[in-house]
């Protein structure tokens, strides 16, 4: 359960009515905003703002005065025009804000995305929850012996159990020397009253990377989207891509034309070579092409041969 | 008059009517969403969008759940806190839309500010409109001889008027040619049926600095008031000190509490270096301090002086 | 000629002599360092600085303590690895710095990109020169009627004459007319000791965008990429592509191995979408697919059709 | 010690011989070059490469064809000038680059900053090395009950005792963990031939945040700058101050008419709001002000007597 009643209770008020506005307004991502779509076992994703829609991408491409008069068919091709063509400019003119509750190992891969505005919990200032990920047993991956980045089959049997078992006890174990140096108990009263308690600063270091943290994190669609596809692929850590399947239904949500042509023209098309469109040619040609005579290296034959579909 | 009645009658259509949103809203500035504010002859700032507001400031400072139940007067200490310690993050959880009519020279000007989404008018795709600035008489500034960046007293009598005269009719003259290069009329129609007519991307180039051009421009609060303290700056250029100071306008509608804390510590406050202000210290212990014993050069000297409201 | 002979002994005294430094050095780019190549009539690229070389993205994608005693070949197996799989911040470890002259409506399109540093000639502190853009014959395009942003068939004869005159002479009206308010002449006395002299940061404004501007551009091997990538297509408006190609150039001299990946993986590669990629399938397995059945709109059936070498 | 014996040879190797280049050169600067400056107990500052030096601010400045024929004094003066204005863009023609060793809590405060190029060392594909930060007696600061953020006086004794023996420990034990679960030894050598190993992109999260990483961070001077003006500040967290110490230092050889304009003008002096101005003008006028009269909150009266060193 990744939120308190009193959590529960502030984003219930926050959903509570509403109020006019003569901006753009998405009916289908205000139904779900604030609210927490839940990711890992402690984590979530909400949508706590955003600004524009599609019509907003249309109207900066065409520099308009108002709103726009022209049919939705009319705007579906202009987008994919600009996606297609990565005319990106026009759909940095939408902006989305979310609260995201992650590991920390995750927010440190995700924070390497430069082109977004952070504000994340400080542990200089606050004391950090007691929540730390444990990967479910069908997530929980041996190391790939081919691909140094890659998992391979799941543990099993005695070494799952270990490896759950230290998981586990040692963040139990280094969160209560945490409280312990801080001289805190989980009620925020101090432990000892003779003791002066070690700076919050210093303390947070002996909490690990599985430990939960959060932040509000925004970004523009153009950001969102070059996010997305790298973080929603299939070669990006499970635990990251979690949060990024969760973000690509928020984008159906809020701009169903461009989450369209992000999976024609990004995560659904093909990057092809010089060398590898060459073999394409010829094979369309009908000719019988090899990975020798193709011109490509055997990784980059079987990542064509992957792409098309093919061996 | 900034606007066709075209344009007028859209801008009236996207003010007319509202639908209800969850998310933060703003009355004050909705009041004046998407309406021209006029700069200059022809120009004109609009609001077109924004999102978030005062209280967003506060909620990303405190990464919280709803939008708060603190007291207005909480929020303004917080908000004057961060701006003094230059805690610059939360402010860019806040983001806004301008369209803006801007002459080119302005538009070069501006630009150099990289902290934002642009959308411009595209001279390579369409025919700029017959528009172009010409100073007022009082804003006829002669080059200042003491400061190569400056303005001096007005240029007056023949001066003045031969410089109208340049001004208005090189424009006309350029614009005209602009035309019979395309080979267009102003309805649109071909001057010369025989003629191909040079390629837009190219004609363009004669037209002058003075022409208006037109974007969507989108920054976050933080960039924004770093832009206006620059721009609203008396050292800027006036032709652009124009567009600045209706956005200050436009701020203090958006986020009255940021728009004070700015005033009280951007743009009314004072820079010291480590020599100005060990002289300083030296004049509140009464001593009388003399540019030749501050430390400082003449120049730094004189703008010290005008810092302190002295010499 | 681009250069004054003041500026062509800065640039051989700048060139002269050479200093030991424990840096990567490259000694094909050293050769050129600080020469203006020639670009249009007037403008020109140099070179003026660099930090890094093909070693260098390796380094640190590695993070490694030394140079690395890598062989090459595999430095080039990384360095594909990183192009292919977008892989980008490694890339972002070596960076380059221009000094570029170019007509301000180039100068318009090239500042669209933001992320690089840009230091322009100030026409608020100094007076321009009596340089502007005039296309030669070949480059004369009349305005395609197909395609609102290209070019077709160049303009001829009577035509032609009638816009080389435009350009030229309303060129030498404007910037006579610029000295005139400004009150200099070409050698910088006034032309008359009774008048003030308009402010330099109004009179540019008679200045049309074919005029030469110039600037310092530094930025990083990714950034540099990408620019190209978009201003060294065929696509690209003529003018600016003179420039790009130029600096293509000074990238095979600088990191010859990210130069020949970028043209493998960028430059000469394809991106194909969800759709034209099922297409692609269907024609490699033997099937005759026309545009109706491919699910592509005309439009894009070309565009695959051209990238194919087909139809 | 930071390094290994490899690591110390790797880096002699690229110390040794230096290469003819026509680029500007600090042999200041070029003296410690890829040496590695210890920081903390076992991380490093290295500065591996750098672009620019103070005459390339000036020749950005003026968009200048040679190296410049001023006089150093003319440079300075101009330096300072940029520096006290806020014209930032010509600092941002300096690049330089660092490999930093550092603990994981601390990257997570400076990664904050996004205006910089990162390498990271990944333990996504590669093992972390066994080291961990413990802080000396004299740095195990109490948590500051004034102010949430601060250190108080030190913790001696048993609670310091305690705290170490935590630290220590708890390090050693998740690490030991870390090992198991991945099946290596500290020789690399699997420690169980029968168990498959937990992924390295799994098993990193049972790592604290005391323990040390590395990488490769690039960025101009004037963003080297503006992050030490931040992080060099007596307001910052030890542990992310030693480097920024360090770094100062650096930037005093690689320029030192900046450096010593960054002292004047950023880390000595002063920024007054406008009250705190007003109150300033008022005492210099030989008033008696006290904080009721001066219109500021206690707070900040108490922050502008630390400034102007009374009280």
């Amino acid at each position: 359960m990744p939120l308190s009643t009193d959590q529960q209770a502030e984003i219930d008020q926050a959903r509570d009515g509403t109020q006019p506005t003569r901006r753009a307004v998405v009916p289908a991502l205000e139904e779900i905003l604030y609210q927490a779509l839940p990711a890992l076992d402690h984590g979530f994703v909400r949508v706590v703002d955003y600004m524009g829609d599609d019509a907003a991408v249309v109207q900066a491409a065409r520099v308009s005065y108002g709103r726009g008069t022209k049919k939705v068919s009319e705007d579906r091709g202009l987008i994919n025009y600009l996606m297609r063509h990565r005319h990106t400019t026009p759909f940095e003119m939408c902006e989305i804000k979310y609260h995201v509750k992650l590991p920390i190992f995750v927010a440190r891969q995700w924070i390497r995305h430069r082109t977004a505005n952070v504000n994340e919990y400080s542990g200089r200032y606050s004391i950090l929850d007691n929540e730390f990920y444990v990967p479910r047993p069908e997530h929980l991956a041996a190391q790939s012996k081919a691909n140094r980045q890659g998992r391979e089959s799941v543990l099993a049997g005695k070494e799952a159990e270990r490896v759950f078992d230290i998981l586990k006890k040692d963040a139990e174990l280094v969160y209560e020397h945490y409280l312990e140096m801080l001289n805190e108990g989980e009620d925020g009263a101090p432990l000892d009253p003779e003791r002066s308690g070690l700076a919050r600063e210093l303390a947070r270091m002996n909490l690990s990377l599985g430990f939960y943290t959060q932040w509000y994190w925004k970004t523009n669609l153009h950001n969102l989207m070059h996010f997305l596809s790298l973080r929603a692929d299939a070669h990006a850590q499970y635990e990251i891509r979690v949060y990024a399947d969760l973000m690509v239904d928020t984008l159906k949500r809020w701009t169903p034309i461009c989450h369209d042509a992000f999976l024609e023209y990004r995560m659904g098309g093909a990057s092809l070579s010089k060398t590898g469109l060459a073999a394409v040619k010829r094979m369309i040609a009908g000719e019988k092409v090899e990975q020798k005579s193709s011109g490509l290296n055997p990784r980059e034959w079987r990542e064509l041969m992957a792409v098309l579909g093919l061996g």
